[in-house]
């Protein structure tokens, strides 16, 4: 998506010698909510014909654009939560998440009353790198019983394994810019 | 708001004997994009001539209106992080929310970058009840520079003291449902 693309080039910021991608003043903490009308529009574009039920992302970046793309989808939207205690009353759908970058992992939780099997679930998220949170997400609604339609995400860091693992194990995953490199020198988009 | 009164009457569920008001099949946990739409609207309708520049909430569960409300008033949105670490490098505005529900408190931040001193800002949140994470988002507008305008929310327990603390104080507070009192009863309203 070009919109996107330009916009990542000229506001994102490279930091720790390209390994962080610094778009906070857009998407993930100031958030152009003009730019994510025209992201939430792709993602229909993209997925509009696939029948999709429910939207599932996770907080707390992920809430916004998953949001505002709710209404070209006209389904509800869910965010999975962080959890700090296990359930224990069997109310809700669990799932771990392992973060590589701070070595440490936690649970997401979504009520089971919101995923029932017939619902086709699209998948949302800001950003995808090792896969870990779509891969909990994906879990859930295994889980559930739900079909899982793909995932859509705002950028992702093609040159980390997540997005081309998941791919590969057949999960639709259509990210709206897609990172090679980036460094010194610069992004290189796919 | 008639419309969310009447939503929180058919799926609002009173727990722990009228203390706490379960709103998460449409409002902190699955979320309905149509009301969340008129929600944004009204918003859009009581405070869309004060010149607002900025919506600011906090995460996570205020994203998500805030993000629709920000498509009526074509501002960016701001969501002030929850933070376990002291900010070390000034670039932050940072205040403590003490949370009356869980006797703990924590950070929040917001960097400085994204809040001038000519910002009009209005809060948005979720839920209004002892008006803490309120406080906290108007002390970082003030550390800013930035004129508050008002606060924006969803769903305010009248019956605690939170709202008309602020009201007092000279904060505009516009609550879209103020309940006055709850329980076996049901629930009723201001």
């Amino acid at each position: 998506m070009k919109l996107l693309e330009e916009r990542i080039r000229r506001d994102g910021k490279i930091r720790e010698g390209g390994r962080v991608l610094k778009v906070d003043s857009f998407l993930n903490h100031q958030m152009d909510i003009g730019l994510y009308n025209e992201m939430g529009k792709e993602f229909f574009r993209l997925f509009g014909a696939d029948g999709v039920t429910k939207l599932l992302t996770i907080e707390a970046s992920g809430i916004g654009i998953a949001c505002v793309a709710g209404q070209y989808f006209n389904v509800p939207v869910i965010f999975a939560k962080k959890s700090k205690t296990t359930n224990i009353d069997g109310s809700v759908y669990t799932a771990q998440v392992e973060s590589f970058t701070h070595g440490t992992s936690y649970d997401i939780m979504v009520e089971r009353a919101f995923l029932q099997p017939g619902d086709r679930v699209l998948l949302i998220d800001d950003f995808l790198a090792n896969g870990a949170a779509l891969r909990g997400l994906a879990a859930i609604v295994k889980e559930a019983g739900a079909t899982l339609v793909g995932a859509g995400i705002c950028i992702e860091k093609a040159f980390q394994p997540g997005g081309d693992t998941l791919r590969k194990e057949g999960v639709r995953v259509e990210s709206l810019a897609r990172i090679k490199a980036m460094g010194e020198a610069g992004i290189e988009f796919c």
